[in-house]
């Protein structure tokens, strides 16, 4: 292999890949970023047993020249050694060349590295994806979906299916949910150029998805190709291929998680609700529980907590809307904080079926959006 | 005590005297932040063994109301509670009364805490500073200064006289010098308003140094005050006092370490040489001891380094000048770059005495700074 590529796009590809890479692996050859010279142009690999990732160098973008390929070929480095070392390449060209031992020489400038590299041959095959499934989806929304799920899968493996995030794609919509079972979050969207074969189900590794947002780039109104099968799935975005396995395991039926009464219902501000809990999360995360009350009476709803230690805090809000009976109700702090810096809507509508019953947050404008924690008993 | 403040001006001191304030003391009382009214503004104090660092609120600055003072006195606050909270107050004013019981409520807009105070009696005088020796120095200088030594000081207290720096005051200038036996880093400069009674020596501690000049801020024309006792040096700038204790003990003649002789010198591009060592540093750093290598020969300067596993780094600099015999040498790569990250002239001047004594390190055109690093033995 012997090829010269520009500084800046092996950069970009490097980073991207170490995404995938992982220091502790069973696989010593997985610790390697795997370099593919073709005829079109130059792929970086990196893969754990969860996610690979494919970045793709054209010879020529935009009418730029990317890279020069004099001979194919590949090559296994290793990632971190590899990843900083371009990034302090003295120069804007990178010229890689590998021997028949595998020697690898990077040279840019004055400046000549030798690395020893690993056999490309012990490399794991990605998976094979059959194309039937696929569907399309705008970048910026992609990533506004994974936001407002994932933060609500169970981090623990008590139950691993719960680690992950639900799709299910059905008559051109794509509806998310994920929950630990002590908060909910979901969300549905229409999506595009659906080939289905009937009604989809795949649940993702949260760490997947939260993997997938970092390396899409802001280039927002791209669509992003997905494309499912049994057990993996794949995402592929300008010049990038993201894969992931699938969570195998029943997922719970949420739907029945969900109160349909509400006994009390208030509007408030997304951001004073929000900065007032952060403040009251002051003192209750002092306490082993960081748990937060909330009363409501009237258009006044008061947020407070305590550290018998530390003091009190009290705050109280004005609500633009309240109906039904007067509350007293606690909840984690965090748990209600995680759901509402999720919301882009300004004001949230709050359903609370009872003391002990799940609050369900809604941004006021956007029914597609569904947020619930479970109460805290402490009255 | 009773007092209004603005918001801002209370942030920028809190942050000021945390970095005086430790959670791991054996006095409870110094985990609180001092907030002290009187006629004419508001001083809060954060101290722990070493440093003691007080920020002034006057009640009025350039025009503008800073603070208004119903009632004076004081009371302890938990300092991280508190400056967490500060910082998260919904309104520019903030309210701040104690009661007789030390509770204190501090309001701002529809926010209401009541915490629990520490009892002021309790916290401990500062040091009374007798205001004899006393000198000024420039904001940027004392900031240069100090980022152009202290890296050198000692981390373990093998010899706790070395984990501090040196500073010698004699007619009119200010010399400092720190070591830590492998590396030194000397600097003097002119000092101004001088009162001496004859010449001072003390030994200021590395960490005290670190935090000063983290809290000088960035209006580098002003005058630091610099009042100078046997035990303890106090910093006095724009309504921020800052008191170091000094350390005992006798700090070794370090003029007999730099060699008079060289019997190779080369001249060198301050940047050039810094990457050009970060990047060999890429692979000596994975062998234990961060070892690279230089030969110089006419006008080549080669750095290398290699490492068993991953392979190796050539790079080859042009020298403006070089005078003396070849040279192959080896150094902490590490010791290399701090000494170069401080310089900020373009260019180095190196002299080497031989392959076993010191390296002198000097920025071209600056006489007055003097950097040395021992080298190790590989060839």
């Amino acid at each position: 292999m012997k090829c010269t590529v520009l500084k800046e796009k092996l950069v970009d590809a490097v980073n991207r890949v170490m995404k995938a890479i992982s220091s502790k692996t069973t696989m010593p050859i997985l610790t390697g970023v795997k370099i593919t010279s073709g005829s079109d142009g130059i792929t970086l690999t990196g893969s754990n047993s969860d996610i690979s990732i494919k970045s793709f160098i054209p010879l020529e973008e935009d009418g730029n020249e990317n890279a020069t390929i004099n001979t194919p070929g590949q090559i296994v480095l290793p990632s971190r050694l590899f990843s900083e070392l371009v990034r302090k390449l003295p120069n804007d060209d990178v010229h890689i060349e590998v021997d028949s031992r595998l020697i690898t020489k990077i040279i840019s400038g004055a400046t000549e590295f030798s690395l020893n590299g690993l056999d490309p041959e012990e490399y794991p095959n990605l998976p094979i994806i059959n194309e039937n499934d696929v569907f399309k989806i705008r970048k910026d929304l992609l990533k506004d979906l994974v936001r407002q799920t994932v933060y609500a899968v169970a981090v623990t493996e008590t139950r691993p299916v719960l680690t992950g995030v639900k799709w299910i794609i059905q008559d051109s919509r794509l509806s998310c949910v994920a929950t630990d079972s002590h908060r909910l979050a979901q969300r549905s969207v229409a999506i595009e150029d659906a080939e289905e074969s009937g009604p989809h189900t795949l649940v993702i590794p949260g760490p997947s998805l939260n993997e997938l947002s970092k390396i899409l780039d802001d280039d927002d109104e791209q669509m992003v190709d997905i494309v499912m099968t049994n057990n993996q799935i794949l995402f592929k975005s300008h010049n990038v291929q993201f894969y992931s396995r699938l969570l195998d395991g029943n997922y719970p039926d949420t739907s029945r998680l969900i109160p349909s009464d509400s006994k009390t219902t208030i509007d408030l501000g997304t951001k004073a609700l929000y900065h007032a809990i952060e403040r009251a999360s002051l003192l209750a995360k002092e306490e082993r529980n960081n748990v937060v009350k909330l009363r409501a009476e009237g258009n006044q709803v008061e947020i407070s907590s305590q550290s018998l230690e530390l003091g009190r805090v009290y705050e109280t809000l004005v609500t633009e809307k309240f109906e039904g009976d007067p509350l007293r109700i606690s909840f984690s702090a965090k748990f209600m904080m995680d759901a509402l810096s999720k919301v882009d809507a300004q004001n949230v509508r709050i359903h609370f079926a009872g003391p002990m019953r799940p609050i369900i947050i809604r941004p006021i404008g956007d029914e597609n959006i569904l947020m619930l924690i479970l109460p805290i008993r402490t009255f």
